[in-house]
């Protein structure tokens, strides 16, 4: 075998070890591994990806379509469905080329996509051939496809968290609906008599009405007949609430966050021991016979060659450098344990860094240095926040003022206290420029968001001559608001956690998203042909669907239907919310048939679970960043940075940019060169979750290595 | 100064310690003692609980009363009034005279309480002068004086933990208030101009529909105006429930829970050493001079005889052999230290148990040892759950084909299947007291459910020819199914939690009414003259209020009004499950005025935080349960119960036991009496939360010990 190949491999390890992948999905041998390589690379993931997203927008062009595509033609969409599922089954042939179909078959999540894919294709080609659409829930499954993807790996994790968090929940749903039986039996025996009493008329609809008093929606509407006839039948709505609401819904959460805390402490477990088991791997490729313990820097260069093809020489140089601990000049496998954490650093040199203007003539120098104390002063920054707080509160008088007066939005215009706080912005920004320099400005997030929110504002006004005044006003001045919330240092812990949370957050959208897109699609076959205006006479929720003009004031619950996919995404978000979502239920049931209500309490019951899990995690992220903070005190003071010192050598130095023909990295070099002494550079990486869960594990990770080191033993490789 | 008064004041401190009153209460000299000793007794306590109890009773029977007591002259209520205050004043004079009148006004809760009642007296003499009421909604402030009797002293914690808790909890409503504001003033200059929307006709509406928005109550109605003008301004709802309900709530959540688990532990640590430091004060009034490090058994039963003077000498001896570990006769600190864990061992002689007919002659004998192998057997449990599972489904079947043909359940009466049941759990219940003996079948809280629910089946058949067979159909069939719970680990889990949280769930449910009962009073005093029938008309919420016949079903809100004490506590209920909340604030907004809208809007507030911090401890209560069980896997296994032996001897038993002279005590004494060879006795204590988190918190108790030490080394004692 030669060295090339074993770079190669290794690489893809250490690439599986990153993005969890398991390993029995490596590719067979070395023949699969030219169909390994096609699929695994940035291109073919963004065709993939796009091919996903193109077959979940057909919604919008299939009927019942939104209006801008009302009548493209069902051969268009029909086609466009072939070429994306044509896309991506290239991924699915070239996925059983690499894996072998034996293992592809055994692989679960391949399976029930090449089985979905199958069903579609057959399913367009029907369309296609029939010219017509049919009954077709199936387009509620594309989303598998994205799902699948490789850059949705966060979505795949969120999703098996959901699944594992599951069974607890399963058995406090038990418990709920075993409590709901109950009431209901008695409900429908306490309360079926007053005629007056729709809600428990039956023991079918104390089964309903009791099921929508869990969310709260029908409260205190469902006890008013019965509290009409006797006051002391309160005593029977407060007992159910007090037990589902107040103790087990909350005991649905207790169960969810520590269950899920529990997930995430195994799920960071595993990915330890999986990214220390693929530098095992990657380890022992690297290796040779005479040398069965270390790593050279000529087999380090090239397994980089093959990991970070765009990697420059100086920077595969630093990584070894930093991985390098005991200075031996090679790597042992201690060491290499350090890959995925060192790959995460960025290198700057570590000269103290002069402003700018260093070399300026006098006597700009001094102005120069002297507005750069202005701007760092304490009074500078109190002057900034105070025009903030003026601005804001002049906009909220105004806008008290204007609703006194009766006045209407359109009249708005451009105000000299507007103006004069849009030049104080634009000054502050010059001030911070001239003082900071150009990068180091916009190295800030706060910032960058400063400048962003004046230019728009500088647009605003350029644009008030055609009426969008309104827009800046609105939008761009409370917006500067933000900018106070850096003062406390709660609200700075929030922007933590959040940031924190962002991927996760951005998993969750998507997830949510998916959700919504399947219960969309089966709304819309069940639903879209109903029209929902004056419906429901002599029901509950009648009231609610007028449309005509006796009343004052309209509800206009007809426009909650599942017409068009958006419009379906926004009656899906207001079942969400959860409130009055009986209501809309109550209306498809009377209009449609009462099996509707499946879909409305299973479609509440699956974002309960979601929901469940968005809280659990929020409190998890903000209970581990705040019992983090505890425990390594001196760590909050820090910036969200790790760094690390690497001194060089001119020997090195030279070695590093050798052969380097570009401006800029001659540049780089004169710059870093520093007589025949040393270079200093610093080495900065982002604060992790995984590297906070690391340091707080410290003592759990010691008996987890002993453990897997026994288990393991017997392991060999190839 | 004389023994007797140092084994008294020893006792105070250790009662102080386990009340975990401060020591600043302490009675400040030996003159003060009487005064101390007459209020802190339990007749003492119970009459002032009572006192507490008549005042607050009183709103039912003053203007406006209850039906019942609606012609009850003032001057009753009136005197009255001041009879329970007259109770309370001595308990106020007492504490001033034992704590000293410098004291006193230091202690801020003492002062509330004393201007709080001064307030009440000069009140009431006034309202017995003029023989009249009028406004007086410092009856809302009686619940001050329930909240500071010493049997209420988890309340006051709650309360504290509570107040504790508020700080975070505010930075984030700020945070809140903030964020709707600003898509306040969006809103209004969003959909203002629109003239078919209430909802943000001025800046004011828009503020109070983003505020009810808050609680979802008026979702997706005030949407649905702006939704019919352009489909886009979903998105303006979307992105503030988003950020509002979706992320600024839950981050409330997780800073409550967090912030809660740390007042947890904080509070754990206080009373830990508090105790510590009570049994320091106590162990110096113990000592002598000739032997400064350790109690004697006399010195030990002088206190005992104060502080639990109920105590017989064997309790006494027991107590005092468990805590002496190193078995040298006497106490040392560290052992005395052990003072209050001891104190919840009951004991038992450990003699092997036989049943209770070991002795009976045969055949019986043989019948009885059967029948307790039947009783123990997975069968005999098996077909007592498919028993109980038959009977429900019975039911279930029954209720469905009643509802289904559309009979009344007045025409109930009791069939076969149930006489069935009844007379198999009977049989049941008599096959398990033969097996068990009485005393150890009552040992257990599901026998004594079975019997209880079992019991008054019986007197539900023998009743039904009086036409209740309803409550025994209704109620106690179903609560069987409740046995099914024991099988299940996760369901046995919620129970014990359940149970430590029992205390906690009693001190919640007493705030909750401490705050209902201030805000039904001043609500009753700010709502009670209003009728709200046929009112609101041209608003939102007319049709919710109209009593006529237009409508096939009424809503009936009318009825959630302040009229008497307990409908203001229904509504107010109404108010705290949060849904159409805003129905009820809407109707008084229109019928009182706009300023209305603020008792209702602090109600929400209040309520909020408190069930944020009942959900806090319900998670933190699991939370800790779980992990507790995690750390200590082989505890999880055991009983809730702790226990212990001691070896006692021939002669120590004879100790214990002279001078009784009770047929009782001489019976135990030869039950126990082993011969001349030695006695062993078994004691058991529950597994409280206290106990728990000392096994967890071990390690973190060794440097709270050192720091303690470290500041209390130059602190001397009296
Ligand atoms: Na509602
Ligand atoms: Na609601």
């Amino acid at each position: 075998k030669t060295w090339d190949m074993n770079y190669l491999e290794a690489a893809i390890y250490l690439e599986e070890g990153e993005n969890n992948d398991k390993f029995d999905s490596h590719p067979r041998n070395h023949n699969a591994l030219p169909a390994y390589l096609l699929t695994h690379n940035h291109w073919f993931y963004t065709l993939d990806l796009a091919a996903s997203l193109i077959l979940l927008l057909l919604a919008l062009m299939e009927n019942p379509a939104i209006s801008v595509f009302e009548h493209v033609p069902i051969g268009v969409h029909g086609s466009i469905e072939l070429l994306g599922l044509a896309l991506l089954g290239i991924s699915i042939a070239m996925q059983m080329r690499w894996l072998g179909w034996r293992t592809f078959i055994k692989h679960k999540r391949s399976m029930v996509k090449s089985v979905t894919w199958i069903m579609m294709v057959l399913e367009a080609l029907a369309v296609l051939a029939r010219n017509t659409t049919h009954f077709r829930v199936t387009r509620s499954l594309r989303p598998i496809f994205l799902v699948d993807n490789r850059y949705l790996g966060g979505v795949r994790r969120l999703l098996r968290q959901i699944l594992q968090s599951l069974p607890p929940i399963l058995e406090v749903l038990a418990l709920l609906l075993f409590t709901l039986l109950i009431f209901a039996v008695f409900g429908f025996y306490l309360f079926s008599s007053n005629e007056k009493d729709p809600y428990f008329e039956t023991f079918y609809h104390a089964c309903i009405s009791l099921y929508v008093l869990l969310t709260t929606a029908n409260y205190p509407d469902v006890m008013m007949p019965a509290y009409a006839n006797n006051k002391w039948s309160a005593l029977f709505f407060i007992a159910y609430l007090s037990i589902t609401l107040y103790f087990i819904t909350n005991l649905m959460l207790a169960i969810v966050f520590v269950e899920f805390s529990n997930i995430e402490k195994e799920k960071f477990r595993k990915l330890l021991l999986h990214k220390r088991e693929a530098c095992q791997h990657a380890f022992q490729l690297l290796i040779t016979n005479s040398h069965p313990n270390r790593v050279t820097y000529k087999n380090f260069q090239g397994l980089m060659h093959h990991y970070k093809p765009k990697a420059s020489r100086k920077y595969v140089y630093l990584l070894f450098k930093v991985l390098n601990r005991s200075k031996s000049g090679f790597l042992n496998l201690k060491e290499f344990y350090g890959f995925y954490d060192a790959l995460e650093f960025r290198w700057y040199h570590a000269k103290e860094k002069n402003p700018w203007f260093a070399e300026v003539w006098e006597p700009f120098n001094t102005i120069c240095h002297l507005n750069l104390k202005l701007v760092k002063s304490r009074g500078f920054r109190i002057l900034v926040y105070v025009v903030i707080v003026i601005s804001a509160l002049i906009l909220l008088v105004r806008t008290v003022l204007m609703s006194l007066n009766s006045e209407t939005p359109q009249t708005l215009h451009i105000t000299w206290d507007q103006l004069a706080c849009i030049i104080f912005y634009i000054v502050e920004i010059f001030l911070k420029l001239f003082a900071y320099g150009l990068e180091d400005y916009f190295a800030s997030g706060w910032n960058v968001f400063d400048f962003l929110v004046t230019a728009a504002s500088v647009g605003g006004i350029l644009a008030q001559n055609f009426g969008t005044a309104f827009f800046y006003v609105v939008i761009l001045r409370p917006l500067r608001l933000l900018r106070l919330l850096r003062v406390r240092q709660r609200y700075r812990d929030i922007f933590q956690t959040f940031a924190i949370l962002l991927p996760r957050i951005g998993s969750t959208v998507i997830v949510i998203f998916i959700i919504y897109y399947f219960f969309a699609i089966v709304g819309m076959e069940c639903f879209s042909m109903y029209d929902m205006k004056n419906c429901c006479k002599n029901t509950t929720v009648e009231q609610f669907y007028k449309a005509d003009n006796t009343t004052i004031y309209n509800n206009y619950y007809y426009l909650n239907n599942f017409d068009t996919l958006l419009i379906s995404g926004v009656t899906l978000f207001e079942l969400t919310v959860v409130n009055n979502w009986f209501i809309i239920m109550e209306g498809y049931a009377s209009v449609s048939g009462e099996w509707s209500r499946l879909y409305f309490m299973i479609f509440y019951l699956v974002m309960m679970v979601v929901l469940a899990i968005v809280v659990a995690f929020v409190i998890e992220a903000f209970t581990f960043r705040m019992k983090y903070n505890e425990a390594f005190q001196h760590d909050s003071k820090e910036s969200e940075n790790i760094k690390t010192n690497i001194r060089i050598t001119r020997e090195e130095l030279d070695y590093m940019y050798s052969g380097e023909k570009s401006l800029r990295m001659l540049q780089d070099y004169t710059s870093e060169l520093n007589g025949n002494e040393d270079t200093y550079f610093v080495g900065i990486r982002k604060r992790t979750k995984f590297v906070l869960q690391r340091r707080m594990y410290s003592e759990l990770i010691s008996s987890w290595l002993r453990e897997h080191s026994q288990t393991s033993a017997s392991c060999s490789y190839q």
